[in-house]
């Protein structure tokens, strides 16, 4: 973890980054559930879920995207910040014992309301060990400008 | 925590449902950044953030959202699933100390492609204990339908 | 979880409720251990307990107690109170990877101290995903009454 | 931490001993919560909590037996084991900064069904720091004996 | 866990004393992680430690350090403080379900500075249930003396 | 977090780097205690350290090597391990509320057993909000050499 300035204008299009992987844990999930207070069958009742499509118990959405979002934070960028996301889907399920990493890739720059910073999209992807995408988002970030914008929106 | 059957007919547009509250702890955020890896300044180093306009420590986003999603999860309901949420977005910094509950409205109802169910969309709002709104999204369920839609898109 | 006011008057004899389910982890006796300070070999050490009449790792008492006692707490009674526990046994042992659920039935209803309440047992019984029970203890409430009692003793 | 082998002919009536003391936190009550999944507002929502007799959270009455307990969790008897508790009342409420110490007392001694065992009771009393006791129980232990019982119940 | 006051005189060279076990899980690696912010894939990531020498995930070092100390944490001695650490080492990997214990022996006694305290060593072993050594250190108290040294360096 | 090689002959002796910084709370010392079973009451009883030199509860030995050591984990470097730690002393008490950092600074190189690694040593200095040095360790590297050692010790 640094800190590293990124303005708006140093922001490329198509430029991808690709995180560090991490093996999702029962542990992880009873943590979660703790943490959120979200008990579902779904997630903490391997009997139930026996009788269920998915056959075992699955991570929360939530886990995933917070654990998923967790895995990109390595550079702190005080030029920018995070407005949220658009477009969060959960695509497939994550199971006890899956490993997942994130790829980030910029996939648009617009610009904002404020004439002092652009809009940074970040399109985020969450990956398992088998190539599959478990869950995407877009990511708006607000990032300084070294110039103000001519005539913004 | 029960199980109810909600099809698609069922939910009213405008229907309107309001969580328990529950207080921000220093211990969530501490157990947060453990269970996501974001050790980031901005939620861990006290020194820092008083150098920082919020002058303080605050929750990560993630967090807010899972929590918040978290107080929302007391019915199990069988006909429907997640798809994910649009327009998240961070209104407010959420602060140690804050006491946050969260207010679900059914926004829309539309058509899916799947013609056995239907979109429902849940305009998701976390409220702190001042009435302000710290982070909002629309939660996308996909739900069941007692009768096939006619002709759907 | 939700509020509701339940008088004593409202209790009735042999009413039952059936929890949901919840897979007692490793996680979770590692949790208890360090919540609890009970670093007891019986649930930590499992080369240790190889050499036991149970021949594994076996659940703290007070964590299936504490995590059963949880499962119950879906509903806020703002008229009781919780003034705690008679007959508290630990009837088999419980696993990791077993399935716990709670039933609860309220088996008495007294007489209070105070005329303005009056006292329900609620017997509780934690039962594994063989159907065999693994705790039982009797809760006993005080409950507002509607009406106070004419000469209670 | 040690293992030391106590007969039911080795403990003695009215002996006593007294655990370390410990300082209850709001880290243990969100540890608690995500624990045992009860997450009512009597010990997460400071600000309900502002309105309701007692001013502040409280700790979880199973939080305060299990932690109380565990305390007392010092030598492993491999001559005795737990059968359960009775009388096992919440006296006082436990806020967030007192510190707790407990106090066991053997208070009686029985012949027990099995004529290889005796059931000995401990009086576990849980102290705050300002000696108010908070939490009482006896336990119930059978330990083995020297010699079998002549004629027990 | 108790009170025992033992001086520098006590301390008898070649004493040893033997922990209780604990098996390692996977829920401890990943409070391990959590806990210090070292998420790296040794620890988490079950793929890319397939295609390492050792084949899976390993404990942190820190982790069996902090552990193989714990099991060792039960005598308070008011006479005594910790100074540190010497020849700290890691010897082999831990892995998950690996069962850890101490072996504690006083190798040395030597003039502190300060001729009211006398230097202690005792060379810490950490083992595993193969009985081979993990880690080893030389942990170096200064223990009060019942008399002053004569002419201490 | 991200991978980097740095051979033997890549490291630059008083090459100094500094980390992040973090705020130790009541809760990171809840955690450790529960993580390491050290339940010893100079971190966990206010009352009793009330009475004690330091006045107030301090952060264990083993939670301020393990955290600090944790803020310098951010780049993985496949051509080094780690061997141990050489002079560990706990320099200064760490309270809650104290924030530290960690400096890192090459001190030494010196050839290995093996020809083809090099050994390098990094002193370590945890330092807290005043800029006092907590504590100070030699972490001892193993590093792989471009070029074996013409005729290494």
């Amino acid at each position: 973890m640094h800190f590293e300035s990124i303005f708006f204008e140093d922001y490329r299009l198509q430029a991808k980054r690709k995180t560090f992987g991490r093996t999702i844990t029962e542990a992880d999930i009873v943590v979660h559930a703790g943490h959120t207070g979200d008990f579902f069958p779904h997630h903490l009742d391997a009997e139930w879920c026996k009788e269920q499509p998915f056959g075992q118990r699955i991570a929360h959405g939530t886990m995933v995207f917070s654990m998923g979002i967790g895995l990109t934070a390595s550079v702190v960028n005080p030029e920018a910040f995070s407005k949220g996301y658009d477009r969060l889907r959960f695509v497939k399920p994550v199971f006890i014992g899956d490993t997942i990493h994130a790829e980030v890739t910029v996939t648009e720059k617009r610009d904002a309301k404020n004439p002092l910073y652009g809009t940074v999209i970040e399109h985020v992807e969450i990956i398992n060990q088998h190539g599959d995408v478990v869950l995407v988002a877009d990511h708006i970030l607000l990032a300084k400008r070294k110039q103000p914008a001519a005539a913004s929106s």
